[in-house]
């Protein structure tokens, strides 16, 4: 990670996820909500823009309209690389069913630049910390590596760039299998997801957070992003910054009260000072694409 | 971890598994050659005798004859605390299935003195690191939150200590919540299991197995122990000695064919020695059995 402080950040918002409004009413559903915050979010510093379909009542939505009309909007407004979720995850779906969005995106002429791989299977019943236990005792994310290797197939063939989703050390080794097999392009896209909701993640803590980028494939060309579901990434941002990491933080993982009513371009602002503090200037969207092997 | 060099180690000893006779020819499979070895084992210096019921041809065995009789020749020939393993793994067996054997040698006055929990659901293909490449493809490992309190309820009703297995930080975490919940006693026995034949697993390094002791539960109490699958133990045994953690190890494990051929006692005998230079005394099973909080 040698000159790791002078490479350009990229900051990826995560819009949306499945966030609902209770806790902050600004998180954008519609496709001209999301293509108005998108521009807000590049003219603060951002250079991707990931995002879920959601229907009128914030349901989550998978049907193609639900995803062509915010990647067209979102073009329309601004240069942002543009990076929606895949499918529902859902046991019963296939591989096929799950990646069918993307590859109707890609087959229309609107190609996503990026889409996420999560890369394995573990229990995702949500904890209530509160409570002390789990919200449900019956979800299990499934995975397999077929999966996986189909995924990352379809994608290269697409044309889209695969974000390698890892929330734990197995994800991550897997996803450094991936790469060393030649099915993911150098440099690969690592995403390290802590959570506080979720026990299948690390913990949102700077020693949880080590105990993945202490493993980060040093012999493989790769850059890697940090976020958190659940908490405040901010703090954790400073640190992976530092160490040559880049940031996706947005009202999507976590309301932000604690600092207000905030929009997803306020937290950017927030990450693009934290960056000039530690004197790494912002990756516009044409250089995230170059510095991703996207070119 | 206060005073941790002076706690008494315990010696785990981790049989036989699935490994098959091709790199050490001395894996014990039948129910006298298990209470020979575990024999040996005692006197070495172990605590307690964890196996797989096998039969003639190593095929793995889940009928209850394959569980009793060695269950009752190892009771008949040492002291030992006696660890059988669950029923098979299966994506289609039930919890109360999987359970059967365990409670059926409760029923029969042969109750276990401990039993595991495999704390969570992961990808299980073995990873061949010659080839770079999984050996199948599709195998999930399935353990939903409900079929885990099911087990953990099950066991606390039978007597049986659990051993609350940890390969990653989810099941980690995991562990810790069902601890906190009062599903799972204090003294906890929480087993870290590396490996560099499984990417499910923390890999087989200080590093890899310092992320998992990183993040055990200071505020419950608790034992801990490490194994490795797949590779040579030793070295890391020491740094887990050192840190007050105890040790799991066997030929079931790993054949130890670079130290030549060895039985399971050699290698508790190696243990032993390594716990002599860190001035750790060894337990007798009768005092590990009050340090797990088995009395």
């Amino acid at each position: 990670m040698s000159a790791a402080h002078t490479r350009k950040l990229i900051i990826e918002v995560r819009a949306n996820e499945f966030a609902m409004r209770d806790r902050n009413p600004l998180v954008p559903w519609s496709a001209d909500e999301l293509a108005e915050d998108a521009a807000e979010c590049r003219e603060a510093g951002a250079a991707i823009y990931h995002f879920h379909p959601r229907g009128p009542d914030g349901e989550a939505a998978f049907d193609f309209e639900s995803y062509r009309q915010p990647v067209t909007r979102i073009r329309a407004s601004c240069d942002l690389l543009v990076y929606p979720t895949l499918g529902a995850f859902d046991r019963a779906q296939s591989a096929p069913e799950r990646l069918a969005p993307i590859l109707a995106l890609a087959e229309a002429g609107q190609v996503p630049d990026i889409a996420p791989i999560d890369m394995g299977s573990t229990n995702v019943d949500r904890f209530d910390a509160a409570r002390g236990w789990f919200t449900t005792q019956e979800r299990i994310y499934i995975n397999t590596h077929a999966t996986l290797r189909h995924f990352a197939e379809q994608l290269r063939g697409a044309g889209v760039k695969p974000q390698l989703v890892c929330w734990n050390l197995p994800m991550l080794r897997c996803a450094c299998a991936f790469i060393r097999a030649g099915l993911v392009d150098q440099p690969a896209w690592i995403y390290l997801g802590m959570s506080e909701a979720s026990l299948a993640h690390h913990p949102g803590t700077p020693r949880g957070m080590m105990a993945l980028v202490d493993f980060l494939p040093e012999d493989l060309g790769h850059e890697w992003t940090v976020s958190l579901n659940g908490g405040n990434l901010l703090p954790l941002a400073s640190l992976a910054i530092t160490l040559g990491g880049h940031v996706s933080i947005g009202i999507g993982d976590h309301p932000y009260d604690e600092l207000g009513t905030v929009r997803n371009a306020d937290l950017v602002r927030r990450v693009a000072a934290l960056a000039r503090d530690c004197g790494r200037a912002l990756a516009t969207p044409a250089e995230a694409r170059r510095m991703l092997g996207m070119d």
